[in-house]
């Protein structure tokens, strides 16, 4: 508080941590040697398809303002590839071009909840997700998971117990970042029932509902929704088309929010290039070979380093079935920040803190498997020299 | 309020206007035949040594997540960029990429203000400055200008004046969006000495610092200020470079707001693409050619517009030192978004509703002079027809 204000800036932006993630990222800044695994990046650049796409789109002079909704024919492109890969037939009205999942989340979060609201969420978390609502003036409430041999579980439950008269929405991320965790179409209907009953929004965010290990796609809330439920998917061309530094993504919602996501779209920031809506249209029509092909390269990685992992009597984990990350605890550990900067000082392996994921994830480490897996070897060689 | 609650949204936004300069470009859009002079683009699209020194990124593979402040060399460029244009010697550690100007303003306002805070800020004024501030929970209290024969002024100690204890920025868009007025280096030292005084920031919106019609470049707070003085300045390459479809724009602020812009990035949008910074440093070292072009053009066709405009009596009118804008008021106008409609339908040429800019707007006109003479002629002439 004193330092805010010293600064003259906002308490409640003092009080907000830095992302952990982050931070591990700059204290390995300076050594070239580290195998970086603290992101979720792949190793393997955007398709030359996608980039090629957006430079014809420069030529073509698509460089003015775009609309706040997104152009016609990428919001038609979103619903050609929903119904082909989701099986389901929404029309391109319910899709909106948005400047990355992560804007996604903020303008929902800024659509839905007055200064003072609550939303629930189970946790570990991506700590951007209550970073959000932090800035918005809200507060995400969660609810932990819990690990046992046969995975990760969520008591769907707790989550409406945690839910108060200042409850504007529930917030799902499945599947989960960090510890691959899927929601159960099952479960999402007690989740629906429970939001329609109580009039609550559900903000389900489906980013890495392509990187599915032994299924093609994750359950998706809109498998089992009404056009007009409460419903805001969240996602994004990040993961799946190695599209992180596009900023790039995409929300579904009912059409009866155009005029809300409008406003909020031209009081952020106007409205996503349409350049890079070009290269989206590219990757939805054209992008099975490039997921096929990385979902392969990822299972294998990922079994690498599962595999090595299970060498280690002090880790436990499960097999993740969906995400590119493995989380997996490290028992005795109670300062992951810390951990993580031994294994960059020791072995020159770089995680990401569980620490950044709330309470529910300290102990924990999380480790970006999106790479090939000679590099796996290595790194699942230098861990379990540095953990056993 | 009922239909907030119906649609389960939170009542700000609903009471939230729609920019009006957006419904008139709906208005219009089924139309053809129509010159479009609302939004504040110039009909000049980006240069192609700009757009290619994105290519060239993307081919170099510049797709992964951007850090939260901007490349290295973004930066140094920025910093260049105004020791060669502003004679200001800042390092390059005060610089901050932003994935548009209207990002900047709305990070500002995230960082500065709690919900309940306010800011003040002459008016007219761009609807999107109170809007962002809306969807924090703060508020945006205006003071408004007036016009004279000498053009408009703003009396500072009304602004003084209409500060309160919850007031935290006094923010300055000057060159101004919509009626071209400056602020004088000797009002800026009245408005810093206040600020100084009372310990508030001052935001700085020099997005149309280079669309000056007489001079180099406008009056900055730059000019004035010491490095740690509470001064964010938000600037954009949309309007200089033709680039208003690139989502690109930068922030000038104390090296000491480096880890709260940071966590502020981070928790909106990650960062601002590399290849878009890329493209940014081509326009700043290679874009004067491009800018004084640009400029004599829009000086051409400014004054074609004036000259047509005081052949109308019941225009009132100054032309304006800066900005690409033409802003009269039209006598006996009582709905600006009606008559902005009668000139579509009349005549077929499209303005933004003085309405637009709040309260002190209402009965006047913007249009946008960034056009080939040749437009600007038969604009003129159709304007002429419709007003006279």
């Amino acid at each position: 508080m004193a330092e805010s204000r010293q600064l003259g800036i906002r308490p409640s932006l003092t009080v907000l941590k830095d992302n952990p993630i982050e931070k591990i990222a700059r204290y390995a800044r300076e050594r070239t040697d580290v195998i970086p695994m603290w992101f979720g990046e792949s190793d393997k650049k955007t398709p030359d398809f996608i980039c090629d796409a957006a430079m014809t789109a420069l030529h073509q002079g698509r460089v003015l303002y775009p609309g706040t909704c997104g152009m016609p024919e990428f919001r038609k492109a979103l619903a050609a590839y929903h119904n082909r890969i989701y099986d389901l037939p929404l029309p391109a009205e319910r899709f909106f071009a948005m400047s990355s999942g992560m804007v996604a989340i903020m303008m929902s979060f800024q659509m839905l909840c007055e200064p003072g609201d609550e939303v629930v969420a189970p946790a570990p978390i991506w700590p951007n997700i209550p970073g959000a609502a932090t800035l918005c003036g809200a507060r995400v409430r969660t609810v932990p998971m819990h690990l046992d041999e046969t995975g990760w579980h969520l008591n769907v439950q707790q989550l409406f117990d945690a839910t108060t008269e200042k409850t504007r929405a529930i917030f799902i991320n499945s599947p989960c970042n960090p510890n691959g965790w899927m929601m159960s179409h099952r479960e999402m209907h007690h989740v629906l029932d429970f939001a329609r009953e109580k009039g609550l929004w559900i903000i389900s965010d489906e980013v890495y509902g392509r990187q599915t290990f032994d299924t093609p796609r994750a359950p998706s809330f809109l498998d089992i929704t009404d056009p007009d439920d409460r419903l805001i998917v969240i996602n994004s061309f990040s993961k799946s088309w190695s599209m992180t530094g596009w900023r790039l993504g995409w929300m579904v919602a009912p059409e009866y929010m155009t005029e809300p996501i409008q406003k909020t779209v031209q009081f952020n920031n106007m409205g996503t290039s349409e350049f890079l809506q070009c290269a989206g249209i590219a990757a939805l029509e054209r992008g099975e070979d490039f997921l096929a092909d990385e979902g392969r390269r990822h299972k294998i990685s990922r079994d690498i380093i599962c595999s090595a992992l299970r060498e280690i009597p002090q880790v436990t984990f499960t097999d993740p079935p969906s995400t590119f990350y493995v989380f997996f605890r490290v028992l005795g550990c109670e300062d992951s920040v810390a951990l993580a900067k031994r294994l960059i000082d020791e072995v020159g392996v770089g995680l990401a803190p569980g620490a950044a994921f709330g309470e529910a994830g300290e102990g924990c480490l999380r480790l970006c498997c999106a790479v090939d897996p000679s590099k796996a070897e290595v790194a699942a060689d230098l861990l379990v020299r540095a953990l056993r």
